[in-house]
């Protein structure tokens, strides 16, 4: 089935030619093509997305340009963003059931995947920017994380199948190399591709530039993601990565895939809730958002606890790995020497998971790749005061992250910034 | 050069017709095979180690077999291992230039590698167990380890050639699992191929196997060998992997090499320097030991003095990775920013050499490979009182490395535990 002709991107004009004889994309939209309406629909960083409908069906066909689309040719990008983006959904299909788009069709010369068109699901971040609360997001993210990064671990998988998967994806160099930089060293000086909202935050951008303790911990942050290769990680997992709808949840995009600490991706994810919560007022225009800051802080306990609670479920009915063997504990009627271990697994990704989220809530304000959440303010003062709240809780998180004991402190630390005026 | 016939074992008979055409061997000792002779010395637990001699020179041929030595074939092993060991003794000369044996030749299909032979070296666990004092080992060690393992990670590599390196070694997978199981599995439950000095220390093995704290310790370790892939290891740096003379000090045999925590060569190496030290008093029988337990414990001392010292230097002057980049730090004329950071990786090495040295101390008592420092005390009892004596040190170590903050710490637990009797 895979095409040998050379790379060329995909358009809404040839895209019914070129993908017209595919046989997995006739079998799901039909097979005239001629009734074939194709959309370009890509608003992420790196691709182009079509939505593809025909006679009897539709699908998503995304192909990766060789450059970052958001910044030009000028940045040349790997086309095998496509190839770890195709091995990270079916793993994950197998790991968690349900949890990602359908896969029919994947071409490795051509970059392109041709997928399931998820509808009427939108971007979770848009969800959350129009003050919709859904409820079934942090059940269905907090499983979807324990069940991924437990079972793509040696928790559970054999050492050897580990070894050889951390070995293929440890060639998604260039897109790890954007989180490196753009994540965990570029806020932190004066990177050439930064921006933020200027003037209103120079001063506190400043502040946090020389911040000595804050930047050890980034660093200290990077070289556990750059060294720690525990689990296959989603690598990207913000709300601009999950779609759903009043009822369902699926993560998509997951092509910064690799093996990192698990705690990255609970983290990130946890970030974007918080700063939905600091960005909800700059939407009030539309209606205060009390109950959505309050929604917003139950989601991140809810999420915490459903993936405590799945990944301890795992932990005692799944873990085949050689980490943690039942050999040494359950089969020696220690049963308690297992959850003891638990216990400082669980911490350690607690800890983590704090300090990848403050830094992750630097970077969409200081850095390159800024959200929506908060540009979608128009109003800059408005924008920057919501931003200096969250680079102050961010900034909190990553420096204390040791001394912080749960998930309802950080609530209350979220509640106290974004009502004190000064702090 | 390479040979293309299939794998086949050499002998002393068969080796001058096998190789007797091969130039750099042929260029190294002289061409008149006639003149060559053969000795096979191989006295670890995996392959075959020929000396060879001829009119001008001598070789030392090191071949693996497709099975564990020790064992036998009923425990069949890659030839691999042999590429393995190839890669990384190229590796750890360019980063620390003649710490290791120049090679002169290398045969993937035959699983040999041909290098220099060193005379009139001997094995540092030979010379510590006579008795002898070395002056030189402590700073050729320290400073082998702090220069493989700095310019060997992320600290001062380019990422994208050590994410390479990482996947080519990702593939020594039956090496690590013998690390894996026989280092911090095996000797915390009734794993078949232990053995330990019985019935002797039976009473204080159940003891061992029974200690959660320490089990739970041990499987950390293992967590973090498993995934923390910081830098490429020697992998099996012990007493036993290091040749001597009065002056020099050469480190052998890295097929165990992968990447994994800088903290697991220190901490294997100093293991075996405190293994010597508690089992002196089984030596005494030719005269007491005193001065060489002092020797033993300076050695330590100075072999983490010097590390620090390096591994520092390097810090401060070829920091040229990704992490803790200058950009940050040094160019924002923030000096002790990155004085701090140095601080907190030290911290962690220390932290967990601790920790690996306390496994490595058990499981060369309780598992498979024990060492000649404790099996070539005769007298059973006297040999358990030494074993005993260490294996309650390795347990302080690996529970306790937290709350230990100096080498000198260690020393005076060491010269506490070995003066009383029952501790």
């Amino acid at each position: 089935m895979t095409q040998k002709l050379p790379f060329e991107a995909l358009s809404v004009e040839t895209l019914p030619s070129r993908l017209g004889d595919n046989e997995a994309l006739r079998a799901k939209i039909g097979k005239d093509t001629s009734a074939w309406k194709v959309r370009e629909v890509g608003d992420g960083n790196l691709n182009l997305v079509f939505i593809v409908e025909g006679a009897s069906g539709a699908a998503v066909v995304k192909q990766a340009l060789p450059y970052v689309r958001l910044v030009g040719d000028s940045w040349p990008l790997p086309l095998k963003r496509s190839f770890f983006e195709y091995h990270a959904l079916t793993r994950q299909e197998e790991r968690a059931p349900g949890s990602v788009p359908t896969i029919y069709h994947f071409d490795e010369a051509q970059a392109l995947i041709i997928m399931e068109y998820l509808s009427p699901h939108i971007i979770l971040r848009r969800a959350l920017i129009e003050g919709r609360q859904l409820p079934n997001i942090a059940r269905d993210i907090g499983l979807f994380m324990a069940r991924t990064l437990f079972r793509g671990s040696d928790l559970h998988m054999a050492a050897r199948d580990r070894k050889a998967d951390l070995a293929l994806f440890a060639d998604n160099v260039e897109l790890c190399d954007i989180t490196e930089n753009l994540v965990f060293s570029d806020p932190y000086f004066d990177a050439r591709m930064n921006r933020h909202t200027s003037p209103q935050l120079d001063g506190i951008v400043a502040e946090l530039r020389a911040d000595r303790d804050l930047k050890v911990e980034a660093q200290r942050l990077k070289h556990s993601f750059a060294a720690n290769a525990e689990t296959l990680l989603h690598g990207d997992l913000h709300s601009g990565s999950i779609m759903v709808t009043e009822r369902e949840t699926r993560m998509i995009d997951p092509e910064f895939a690799f093996y990192g600490p698990m705690a990255f991706d609970v983290g990130m994810l946890l970030a974007n809730f918080w700063m939905s919560f600091f960005s909800q007022r700059g939407h009030e225009q539309s209606g205060k958002r009390d109950a959505m800051r309050a929604y917003l802080l139950e989601v991140t306990v809810e999420t915490w606890v459903v993936f405590r609670a799945e990944f301890s479920h795992l932990w005692r009915t799944e873990r085949t790995g050689m980490l943690y063997q039942k050999s040494l504990f359950e089969d020696q009627g220690d049963r308690l020497g297992a959850e003891q271990a638990l216990d400082h697994v669980l911490h350690q990704i607690w800890t983590d998971l704090l300090g990848f989220a403050g830094i992750e809530v630097h970077r969409r304000i200081l850095g390159l790749a800024h959200n929506a959440d908060f540009e979608t303010i128009a109003d800059e003062d408005l924008r920057a005061s919501c931003e200096a709240k969250a680079l102050k809780f961010g900034r909190h998180l990553a420096v204390n992250r040791r001394q912080i004991h749960s998930i309802d402190e950080v609530s209350t630390l979220a509640a106290l910034i974004e009502q004190e005026s000064s702090i």
